[in-house]
């Protein structure tokens, strides 16, 4: 598509943004969040007799926007549109209904619900696309009880293996058997479900999790990157002693090593976040024996989060952050051991689609910024299949994954109706 | 008695020593380290079955070494060999023979084993002191699974209050209920059984549990205070933040704010010790919220425990700790709250008691060094009721409270004649 494409909205495309329903698209969305297990709000998780609940209602909203629909071998629900090119690769929206624990109303749920609503607006002003629609609730986005993410769009392009299907919750299933339960086909995923060139384009709507857009007072997000995500599980190792009659000499204490290493990635993070690049570093769970106050700690395990945009920050961090403690750990006669538990590449979304992102925020009225994702997303599985873009809207103090999560209706409406613009011109511009 | 007095022994007393038994001390602690939970060596809890089987085998080593044996209110284990003075306060030994989980084969029962030593060797050598001599196995010294430690010998100095006696276990038992099982009348402390001036000296052998007397390659300590012991539990308040999506800018790491206050208590904790008071500072425990990967620490709690023979140390440690490390934690923006947990005072021991000990060492042949003890000890509530003194042996590589616990038959008979001499020469000595 032409770099410098005006990006005005032929009639029927304007009668459609006219009958995206701020109403309808609420309601809908307190009605999705009220699918909660009622002794911890809100919490829906996936593979849950609550899930499927949540989806035999989002099925009917499906049908109810004239959308077809289906169940892939992935699990993901599926509302398609037909287009007027029957040939063409379909236009795809949508994200996930599940929830984490004690999650909110709106991570997941509003890229859905805003896809049904652009649905639900073509189909009241009788619109038909040129590429067909579809509007997709991909399966267990959120870490499962199985501990695999992203359930549906890896195996949607052919990313979830025999480990990750093998992979066993405390009750014993399978990944693969409880998608099996739920309705969906594993064993057809040996190969992608949807290949390279399969998706016109993706666009998902999401909340962005984090205080950037509201602290800089912007309606929208364009997103650039969905960030690389490098975990590795530091182990001290000290010694156990009677912390009474041990010196402070003679003591090897594992916490105050560990203490050193925490130290040291927040202030890496922070001296590297002062650049170009997106890096967030956190040190989230900790782990220490004996854990009793009359001890010296002989043992802490620290996992080690970093997160950019760059891969070659993700590369280097936690090794620059052993480097520059090396001595104080020494000091201290504890050693530390590095164990790498995963890695994941930062995913760029297509300049194009950032461009039709954004000229379709600016002629809506709305200012955005471009910004990375700090968070993963099914969007960062389906750019495999075709050019990837997200859409962000603020939430509330940047809060998400608990119940105090909340977007005002205007905040998501304003989302709906970028999300819905821009899906109009990539049909104009994508093949 | 005399400072400059002699501490030569008349031959009666020599022959005493004479008649102690390495071998026979030794295969008793061998056989009582044996009444072990078998799953978990080296375990003998207070209140348990184990323990009260354990007891019953004492009691026959007790009476075998010519002790009459009683039960006191407390549930102490005594062992009584009268004086040629009836009207004499005792000269009491002794120590514990309960453990912690997963504990060692020495810790207490050596200070109960020695004594009943001597006691045999007296009973063998068939000499009579002036004063009555007793041997007491006080009662859960241990932290006992009522949260209450010292349970005999704060009994028998009237410091067992009505709250500690209404503690409860996890199965609701409370600690009166478990004391009235064993056979204690716990209804009957709420006076002192013994009072000031009722023990004309109380002298414990004990391992030193730390590594400073194997390290200056020296078999005697003498004991010069038993530390006090603060505890406080502090409480940092951040933000749970999504670790992906909240730039380094916006977060309120509780973690890093506690990262610091461990780094602080430590820093603080070698400059003390490095002059001339006994201080040790440990941060043992630590639970924190979410303590996910994917999660900024929203809330960390430590307990901070100062332990030094200066009181005016234990006054100031945690706030000065506060203090050195307010302005890290306020770039941060995290909060600290300090809530009291304990706090005991040093016990100093009484300096004739200590006088006799060097000299008896001296007199044996032993090198020794002064030193605090760094645990707490059923000697730091027998304080109360006349001059209290402690000898310590070393243990290897300062190991106490595990599996690997462990002192030579050699060390042991050391501390074993050095606990003897001293009580021979506190009988002439004391009133």
């Amino acid at each position: 598509m032409p770099e410098n494409a005006q990006f005005a909205l032929a009639p029927p495309n304007r009668a459609v943004l006219a009958c995206l329903n701020a109403e309808r698209l609420w309601h809908r969305v307190q009605t999705l969040a009220g699918f909660t297990d009622a002794q911890r709000p809100w919490t829906r998780r996936a593979f849950s007799a609550l899930h499927a609940q949540s989806r035999d209602w989002l099925r009917g909203q499906m049908q109810e926007a004239g959308l077809q629909t289906s169940l892939d071998a992935a699990g993901n629900l599926i509302g398609r549109r037909p287009g007027r090119r029957a040939d063409a690769a379909p236009l795809v929206t949508g994200s996930h209904c599940d929830t984490v624990m004690d999650g909110g109303r709106f991570d997941g749920i509003i890229g859905v619900l805003a896809g049904i609503e652009f649905a639900h607006a073509l189909h009241d002003a009788q619109v038909q696309l040129d590429h067909p629609l579809e509007v997709i609730d991909f399966l267990s986005e959120e870490p499962s009880d199985y501990g695999i993410s992203c359930v549906g769009s890896r195996g949607m392009t052919g990313l979830l293996d025999d480990a990750m299907l093998a992979s066993a919750r405390l009750d014993g299933e399978t990944l693969a058997q409880g998608m099996v339960r739920v309705g969906a086909a594993p064993d057809r995923l040996q190969t992608a479900l949807r290949g390279k060139g399969d998706t016109a384009a993706f666009v998902e709507l999401h909340i962005e999790q984090g205080p950037v857009l509201e602290t800089r007072g912007l309606p929208i997000g364009v997103v650039s990157h969905i960030v690389g995500i490098r975990r590795v599980a530091l182990t001290v190792t000290g010694r156990p002693d009677h912390a009474g009659t041990t010196p402070m000499d003679l003591r090897r204490d594992a916490l105050v090593g560990a203490a050193r290493l925490i130290e040291g990635a927040h202030a890496r993070a922070q001296a590297l976040a002062a650049g170009t690049d997106y890096v967030v570093a956190t040190v989230g769970r900790l782990d220490m024996t004996p854990n009793v106050p009359n001890a010296v700690p002989g043992h802490v395990e620290l996992v080690l989060e970093v997160r950019s945009d760059n891969d070659q920050v993700l590369a280097g961090f936690p090794e620059a952050v052993l480097a520059g403690t090396a001595e104080g750990l020494k000091a201290l006669r504890v050693s530390v051991d590095m164990r790498e538990l995963s890695r994941s590449r930062p995913t760029a979304c297509d300049p194009d689609v950032m461009r039709v992102i954004e000229a379709a925020s600016s002629g809506l009225g709305y200012a955005s910024a471009v910004l990375p994702s700090g968070a993963g997303h099914d969007a960062a599985y389906m750019a495999r299949s075709g050019p990837m873009g997200m859409v962000f809207i603020p939430c509330r103090d940047g809060r998400s994954h608990c119940p105090e999560e909340w977007t005002e209706p205007e905040q998501l409406m304003d989302g709906a109706r970028v999300l819905a613009a821009s899906l109009m011109h990539l049909d104009v511009a994508r093949p």
